[in-house]
């Protein structure tokens, strides 16, 4: 604490990341990293950037990348914005559309980045309970919101909403901003982005980090109208210039054109989300019906935080999160068929039971 | 405009960056791009990071390219933040340190993003005019502030203050928060850096972008009392978990160990600079006496629009601003050898008088 400080800063608690402990042997599935390398085509772009061109800087609006994420999602390039990682473009989105005077609505258990953002611009919200079963219930946003957040497939519960869910919810707020944070949604939810096309007011935000195992590089992006994404440019070009460097456009680019590649770790993953969650089953578990990849599992039998405790003992991290309805709950990543190996037989040494085949 | 947006959003007009075309055969002089690449050891250690392990986060606290910053300067590393780009780093030293009941004080000619910064985070600011003769004047800054930022050297004029000019400074306004923009600084001005150890209110802004040739990977860094640090760790830590990638820490680290090309590459731009100086001083032009790898030089027989739209004709683009006591003047950045030839041929073609040898 300091008198050297804007006010705003005192009030700040920031998110904690999950930790990224650099232990060898550490099997680590805690921060949703996908198992399986980005495409080769990605990395071999990386590599053909670092080259004396360094020295100049990338194109501030990135239109190279913006036209090939244009190409992919069958979009104008005016209606996607790009940014350094999906974090920073939730930011722009907060600071450009989510501050109105009707508060923010999003669901109680989410990302918990969410009331971050909204302490950082001053944002009103709401926060709407999960039901029993802990799924949004999209009869439950019919209420006054300046405007919403959902992410789809929910974090850390990795339910997914359909389609037509939220084309339900973009009806009950045509005069709402509405992003829909897609982290996750290619590994087995449905994308909204066919709805951008009818509602002026939907914003969808994917990020390269999980699907395609860039999160070493930072890229996430967001598509809407081309009114929305102008006001997230002018929150960007009054914050930074230039955020994406040339590797990272070039990075992402090449992922983008490999198709095959994308399609066939997407799959690996889904079927390693299979395998832990049979394996999760087998041991005793509940595990909730995950379109991610992660899966968010509690035992009857045993308190989530004695759990992952438990389990970074025999060096395997998990996510656990203290806040009420979740506390019992582990978020665990699906990593390589050798790490939920390693997660499987720790929990059945830990639960007393015998190692169950997966 | 749209109902969508936030009513932040509808009164920002952004900052625009030099452009930056991407024609062939273009003499770029105009967004102060080092003319010599980055070193070949920086260039190594990003090829070396495109490899699967980029599914991973980066360390989200960049404790490496810290720990080198901090050896590098003979600071601790709690001394030190990183960010995506000085632009990043500045904004969010604006949001957590520079806002106050009293106005934050900068010259009235200097980095045109400043201002935008001021829109973006809802702060007060007074523009303290420099002299006659285009320079910072402490005492004029003897006055009520909440805070100050200062470059050093100076943007656009490129004229340095000496660090004991600083240290008045900094004695002035003991209880303001003192932020000194060194962009520019190794090109010939003085660090504060050695004044931070004595200073709880200093903090100091660099970048990798200009001296160090690595404006396309995004590196700026602040240095600082770890009070300071901390202020911009917890807005950092409220809008973007991961700013900066994992190729940016590596080739960050590996340029800062490189210390014989980093000396002879910032002693070619300074021998540029003398060459450019030289030759537009026989063409008539006056030329501020600059500290930084551009000049600012006007011509007191050409209007500095009329000249800038010469040199594009003729494939050269250098900086103009249209600002009310600078519009007169060019700000062109020293070029290689070869881009000053250019530049001074087109220009004496301009001037209808021969072309200077240099």
């Amino acid at each position: 604490m300091s008198r050297y400080w804007s006010s705003l800063t005192h009030g700040l608690t920031p998110y904690v990341p999950g930790e990224q402990p650099r232990m060898t042997e550490l099997v680590k599935l805690n921060t949703n990293e996908n198992p399986i390398g980005p495409s080769p085509r990605a990395l071999e772009a990386i590599r053909n950037e670092a080259t004396d061109a360094l020295r100049l800087y990338p194109d501030p609006q990135a239109n190279a990348l913006r036209a090939a994420l244009a190409r992919y999602h069958q979009v104008r390039p005016e209606q996607v914005f790009v940014g350094n990682g999906s974090d920073e473009v939730l930011a722009h989105a907060f600071a450009a559309l989510l501050k109105h005077d009707a508060p923010l609505l999003f669901p109680d258990i989410t990302y918990s980045f969410y009331p971050v953002y909204c302490r950082l611009f001053g944002i009103a919200y709401e926060a709407v309970p999960l039901d029993e079963k802990m799924h949004i219930r999209i009869a439950d946003y019919q209420r006054p919101a300046g405007a919403l957040i959902v992410p789809n497939p929910n974090a850390p519960t990795g339910i997914a909403l359909s389609r037509a869910e939220i084309a339900t919810l973009l009806a009950q707020h045509p005069d709402a901003p509405v992003v829909i944070d897609e982290a996750y949604v290619d590994f087995g939810a449905e994308t909204a982005i066919p709805l951008v096309a009818s509602h002026p007011n939907l914003l969808v935000v994917q990020t390269m980090s999980k699907s395609r195992a860039l999160a070493g590089l930072r890229i996430g992006y967001a598509i809407g109208d081309a009114d929305l994404i102008e006001a997230l440019n002018r929150v960007k070009d009054s914050f930074n210039s230039y955020p994406l460097g040339r590797p990272v456009q070039a990075g992402a680019i090449a992922s983008l054109e490999d198709e095959g590649y994308f399609q066939q770790a997407r799959a690996r993953v889904i079927e390693g989300r299979g395998r832990l969650n049979r394996g999760l089953v087998r041991l005793g578990f509940d595990v909730l019906p995950s379109s991610a990849n992660f899966v968010f599992a509690r035992h009857p039998a045993h308190a989530g935080a004695a759990l992952a405790a438990a389990l970074r003992q025999r060096a395997v991290i998990v996510r656990h999160f203290s806040a009420p309805r979740i506390a019992d709950y582990l978020r665990i990543t699906v990593g390589s068929d050798g790490q939920i190996d390693r997660l499987l037989s720790a929990l059945s040494e830990i639960l007393g039971s015998k190692p169950a085949a997966a």
